[in-house]
């Protein structure tokens, strides 16, 4: 038995499926090897030997993961938020992004998103950077030292970036994440590589089937948005009129993936039937960014939809649109986005349970890095352990309102310690 | 001069208006006798003679007002929040509130809520009790001497209450207000009474006319809800079947108030032409409550629409069916829900700005107080000052870009000194 076998005792709540969440107080969870053996209500004897961590009255969760976060962004989150998509990216977000082809500067600004995720409820976050290399594989280094397990993609682009943010050709970009990918090659414990076209108006055709045919070649997944806002589904028409819709042109491209290697979309707010029969047919997996939708007035996805139609799910916080890394946060505002959808677009679609949300930020996004968001047997032991004692109670609360409480007012829930794979990766005793 | 005559340094931002905020980098806010002489970016040389505070680098905003806050909700906030109004009201309010009849777990509650009231970025709340005298009074006790400016209301309620909450006849819930408003009589500094007939469901139509005669006769103003869900709609629309609609309803009992005794009509998520042209003529305040209408799934209230046909309108936390007292996060989802309103019902009305957010909560709000919400010249001195240098940025940021990140972001603005009427009620040091 290596150090990261071991026993926490608490107030556990874990997914097992969308529809309830099991609980248990005073509860034990085992580790071995980085390897969850299952919850249990009573001290489990064949794991007797293991060093047992009392974490008191506090709450056990497992990990959660962010499905799409633009780490070149946080430094500037919160601000700019009246605008939407377009204009927003063109006055705040392009011209941020060219300041990563200074080393020095991506250096600093990647050392608070770095400090930041590993603080945060996020174990597992799939991560855009920019089109520089230099400084994507300086986040990498950062990233790979937090311990944190992230999919990391140096962004392509060679159209419409503005200036300092485009690259000379379809060639150039293909030429440089061939640079990337072996630049890196074995370099890193916890972090991979993720080809990343940022979206149909940054990539031309050609540029857009380089990355396709590369990502078939070298076993690399994919990750992009589709359908966040009209103005933009209107503009990929243009660029590719002969795309039966916008996730169409994807799958002209040969980047919507396969179940193997599953692309990840962010956003599909307006993805209807067909795009749902796309995504579904390549066991694609929606990253879900209500708030990034709402602060960008994009819209609301119809996740209850998606969810139903057995389409792969997960949250993302979409940083810097979104404008936290606070996953509970990210609950929340998906919470009362999707009973929006219910009272405001269609009351034949119902708002998703907590249970269901909570299933989305743990087990949903999870399994795009296997077996992962869970307490069950034979999962990767990812867990977080808050502290909620400060939110007074004049009730005995169930562990269960005591997660749904956390996640409507994360203002009190303070994250005691974090682990990853079974390694301690923070604690707020440092 | 007295000890509450002082000139703040630091980051300053206010609202003069709707459309706008006026701000100062290292600029000085003057306050004599706990009245505010005005804003200014040089040191304002008749002013030489009071102590300076030098906040440094810190923001300096005025202080903000909760139109509608249940004090008792206060310790469940954040469960049950996937039912809508009714349901949650039966399942989870109406039982904790007719725990009050108990004084001593009411001032164990109440004693929560006045401390983290005295904490958050409030300065004047109005508020809701629940029908028990006793426990009424020990909560005005109490928020008297947090500092913190409000009314509080003794709920009256003849009907519907179900177990334990509900007042004999509309006769006993008159003599009970009469007996708890000679409790008072004299005793607050801080705190004072309105009346507040929970809502035309909980109160017969005696009841009603006993209390709209009451507020005329003794100059009480009244606080309420109106128009929040469309199952309570069609409920009033039963129990009052004259009515035009459901603010004509309250205008039939003569509880509708006037410019000098406005009423406060919290939600008012559906009140169309007819209730604005009533709100309007009766000089009414709108307790915005975009967080609860959002968690109960009511739906969204046409802001817009209201700012603009000129009715008085101000946000409201509306705890526990908003989930936390802290209005920095109410205008980020107050936010949210003009965008939402403006996306998916009418793209017609235009969603919110920041400034104009800013406005309900500090000068909208505060109205309701008489010169409350600003740092113009003659208003009450309510400010808070705010410690933001934990949330790292890669850019000098300009005052109104960090007060728009403190909204989208809350978790990382800490509360370092709070006044009102200029005298310091927190303090993080203590």
């Amino acid at each position: 038995m290596t150090s990261s076998s071991f026993i926490l005792k608490g107030c556990i709540a874990f997914s097992e499926g969308s529809k309830s969440i099991v609980t248990y107080r005073g509860g034990y969870v085992v580790c071995v090897d980085g390897i969850c053996k299952g919850a249990f209500s009573e001290f489990p004897k064949r794991y007797e030997n293991l060093p047992l961590v009392d974490c008191k009255n506090q709450l056990i969760i497992p990990g959660m993961t962010d499905l799409h976060v633009h780490a070149p962004q946080y430094t500037f989150r919160g601000i700019g938020m009246d605008e939407e998509l377009l204009e927003w990216l063109s006055k705040y977000t392009f011209p941020e992004e060219a300041k990563y082809s200074d080393l020095s500067y991506a250096r600093k600004a990647y050392g608070y998103f770095a400090e930041d995720l590993r603080r945060c409820f996020t174990t597992r976050a799939v991560v855009f950077a920019t089109l520089h290399n230099e400084a994507t594989v300086e986040l990498m280094d950062q990233l790979d030292k937090t311990g944190v397990i992230t999919y990391v993609g140096k962004v392509n682009m060679d159209r419409n970036g503005g200036v300092g943010l485009e690259e000379e050709s379809a060639e150039a970009s293909l030429q440089a994440t061939l640079e990337w990918l072996e630049q890196i090659q074995g370099k890193y414990t916890n972090t991979m590589p993720i080809l990343t076209p940022r979206f149909i108006p940054s990539c031309s055709d050609e540029l857009m089937k380089g990355l396709g045919k590369l990502s078939a070649e070298k076993g690399l997944r994919i990750q992009s948005h589709l359908s966040e806002n009209q103005s933009e589904i209107a503009w990929v028409k243009e660029l590719v009129p002969s795309s039966t819709s916008y996730a169409n042109a994807y799958e002209i491209f040969d980047t919507m993936g396969t179940a193997e290697l599953p692309t990840i979309m962010a956003h599909c707010v307006y993805s209807d039937e067909e795009e749902m029969a796309i995504l579904k047919k390549h066991g694609a997996y929606i990253a879900h960014c209500a708030d990034s939708n709402m602060n960008l007035a994009s819209g609301i996805a119809p996740i209850r939809k998606f969810l139903d139609a057995g389409i792969n799910i997960g949250l993302g916080t979409d940083v810097a649109a979104g404008s936290s890394m606070n996953m509970i946060k990210t609950m929340l505002i998906s919470l009362q986005a999707s009973k929006m959808y219910y009272r405001l677009v269609d009351a034949d679609v119902k708002p998703l349970s907590f249970e269901e949300m909570f299933y989305l930020a743990t087990m949903g996004g999870g399994s795009y890095f296997g077996k992962v968001g869970s307490f069950k047997d034979g999962y990767e032991f990812d867990a977080v352990v808050i502290d909620d004692s400060k939110m007074y109670s004049m009730r005995d609360m169930s562990v269960r309102e005591r997660i749904e409480r956390m996640v409507y007012n994360d203002a009190d829930a303070f994250i005691t310690d974090k682990y990853v794979k079974g390694n301690k990766i923070y604690s707020s005793a440092e």
